[in-house]
């Protein structure tokens, strides 16, 4: 285990609330709790033994002034989250005491953390691997059951096993054509039945990836969820639209920091799939500055949409307004949702034809919303969203596995070809590597202080 | 001990963090554990020992899927902060891992506390008294390190310590009183000493009294902070005198929900006390009707403030919107501030020379705003704001303790007009009734319900 100096952070979320946890990992752990922590009956810190509690009070370092009452914790390494000795001290909630306690810990020798130093920790200690750590910021920010679950799996280890198990495979290929060229270079007969081995064992790998794969495009949906933007002209009923969406929402997740004030995002669960709803200003030509800035808002929140749900008026014919839009949804994932077909339907059935997704609604009575959820899931996953196996859900692990899968490939396509076998062991050699960057067995620095610092302060 | 049903609560903030806690208090806090958890070894949650910790996973009821990884703690009453068996589930922070954890729990066999609930039983349960009970919630909201420090001295029991106190001394007068009418009853001759000792303890809880409650205004100050509005006509100077003094403010508290739109409400830390400063739009006469709601809630929020600071621009002479704001602010606690010292002075010092508390400033430059600040802190405090001694800083015992002082006093006076000792009694009874009410000795259930209805849920 690699030597750090001792941390400290803030784990719980800030804010007023019963609790707060202050969290040091380090080797000096317990000696920094023992300068500033008085416990009853003369109790020594020091001997503190692993996984039990004690309750006292965090002093200044002169011990003239009790700061808080507090309930502290000792996990000694590497049975802790970061593998090393790690103190947690339960302080009382709210802005003011959580600080002063956290200001009481810094003073008596260790440094706040930075973003994510806690997981990295435990990474770089061999606890846990790249896709585990990965794992807990996922379970921390998950915005549905079904994302949280995912993120679970991922957390236990799922994941790993599944690479390490492709890994296995290439090793296997590697040990093989190294055998062989051992072979040829003493000049001896080689064994024929080497390059269909090892084409048997590439197949093998690369069936497995493409499965993974398969259900990349789905777990990336499920763990940063569904971008759906709703477009169309004014007073077609976009808005009506979003309300009855959100109305049955199950779970309202976050406030999505940044959100313009022009477009309105909102989270719904549709079925354990998180779907960040927008809804955009009307589109249509305008001389007004205003709009047309909000009108040029739609339009990019129409580009960065997985799927766009045009609202057409079917109680009015279509207008030019109408048709410059539906050309422009063209090249997206679309729906087209006929709304109003409460009142007397007047739109020209010719004016659709060359469309599909057609969904009629009422947004006021709710009528045809749940085919228009039925349709988004059609559209997204293929049958059911599968709750059970494993999902590739972070994209550097689809782009990794991508990279793994097209070395493999090339290597096969090569073994076909009897090229020498020493030529595709490189092919092989990078594949590996690509898997390697996932469980992070074989990765750069700098692509894991970049991973680990999107993580919060305090993990 | 009482016994209650077992209930559970998020007792760590709610948001994105590393860790939660979710508390479990009541005699099936074990069993509800032991429903979902699974550790390793097979470890048996029914055996774990008080003040242990352990690693494990929370399951859903059918142990079919793992909701979260965890780390569970258990604290056997009476040892615990409910004094009752208390179970912490420390699970992944985040909205939907909590809930979810939250959700399992709640479904292996308890209910949701009611805010304030876990707080209440301590009390209920005879660990701490009403007056500690009160420090949780103010430790947790505390605003300055001042106030925390207040909160910290009120819940290790120094209040309740003192109030006792104060009730001995007036049981022991009624004992006095007592055996003196047990004599008169048997008619033997009464000793005469007793009326005097009776007025001697008297005084001396009366002036124990007056001691306490000397320093209760600057306790409510320094536990709610002091209610500062800026005031004057549009263009003095107001905001920038605001700005200033934000600059310089050593800790931004909390963002005070409901803040109105037209009036900016801010805190800073003025050496530990918490001073809500607002900016409010500019007083004058106005047709406009915006203008006119904004110059209405001005004028609300200095009927609301502790301390009004008027702001004349110097380098102007006043005018009769100027004249008529310090007409309205002759009947509250002023300062008045000259600004822009900095230029050439027009105002007449005939207009100012009935005003008291004036202080020349220069907003731009920063000239004078630690003289204000002294000037503040004079007009609140007597001499250093106090930092050892107890204060009473919540108005429930402010007004329990006035109700004890008033009863105390007359009781001293009809003993020195030599009333009959029964008479007597009456008063004194009351007064050990008024003190009871602070510490929860003598209480009535509706009031302790609407005291811990102000907690929040989980705490």
């Amino acid at each position: 285990m690699k030597e750090f100096d001792t941390i400290c952070g803030i784990a719980t979320p800030i804010g007023e609330g019963g609790i707060s946890i202050i969290r040091i990992s380090g080797s000096n752990a317990l000696d920094i709790l023992n300068n500033i922590f008085t416990g009853i009956n003369d109790f020594k810190v020091l001997d503190m033994k692993s996984y039990t509690m004690r309750y006292g009070y965090i002093h200044d370092a002169k011990f003239n002034n009790i700061i808080d009452e507090v309930i502290v914790s000792y996990m000694k390494g590497p049975k802790s989250f970061t593998a090393e000795d790690v103190v947690e001290v339960n302080c009382h909630g709210g802005v003011v005491a959580t600080n002063k306690v956290l200001e009481a810990i810094i003073k008596s020798g260790c440094r706040i953390g930075e973003p994510g130093e806690f997981t990295k920790r435990a990474f770089l200690n061999g606890r846990i691997d790249l896709t585990q750590a990965e794992a807990v910021i996922d379970i921390i920010r998950a915005k549905t059951d079904l994302s949280m679950k995912s993120a679970v799996m991922q957390s236990s280890g799922h994941l790993s096993r599944e690479i390490n198990r492709l890994r296995e495979y290439l090793l296997n290929t590697l040990a093989l054509i190294e055998y062989s060229i051992d072979f040829t270079e003493d000049d001896e007969e080689v064994d024929e039945s080497i390059p269909i081995r090892v084409s048997e064992q590439l197949n093998t790998a690369i069936n497995e990836m493409e499965i993974l794969l398969k259900g990349a495009d789905e777990g990336r949906i499920i763990r940063d969820g569904l971008n759906l933007a709703i477009i169309g002209k004014p007073n077609v009923g976009k808005s009506s639209l979003l309300n009855i969406l959100l109305k049955e929402k199950r779970a309202i997740v976050t406030d999505v920091p940044g959100t313009t004030r022009d477009v309105i995002e909102e989270y719904i669960n549709l079925d354990g799939v998180p779907v960040k709803i927008m809804d955009t200003a009307g589109i249509r030509d305008t001389e007004d500055i205003v709009e047309k800035i909000g009108v040029e808002k739609s339009r990019e929140k129409m580009d960065q949409s997985d799927l766009v749900v045009l609202v057409l008026d079917s109680s009015r014919k279509l207008d030019n307004d109408d048709k410059e839009i539906i050309e422009k949804i063209k090249n997206k994932k679309y729906i087209v949702i006929l709304n109003k077909v409460d009142l007397e339907t007047k739109v020209d059935e010719e004016d659709l034809k060359h469309l599909k997704n057609i969904i009629k609604i009422s947004a006021t009575s709710g009528f045809g919303i749940d085919d228009l959820k039925i349709k988004i899931k059609e559209l997204f996953f293929s049958g059911e969203v599968n709750t059970e196996s494993l999902i590739i859900s972070n994209n550097r692990h689809k782009q990794a596995l991508n990279r793994a899968l097209e070395n493999c490939n090339e290597a096969e396509k090569r073994v076909k070809l009897n090229e020498y076998l020493d030529l595709i062991s490189i092919y092989v050699t990078s594949a590996l590597k690509s898997l390697g960057e996932i469980t992070g067995a074989e990765l750069e620095v700098d692509l894991v202080n970049k991973i680990f610092s999107e993580f919060c302060v305090g993990k």
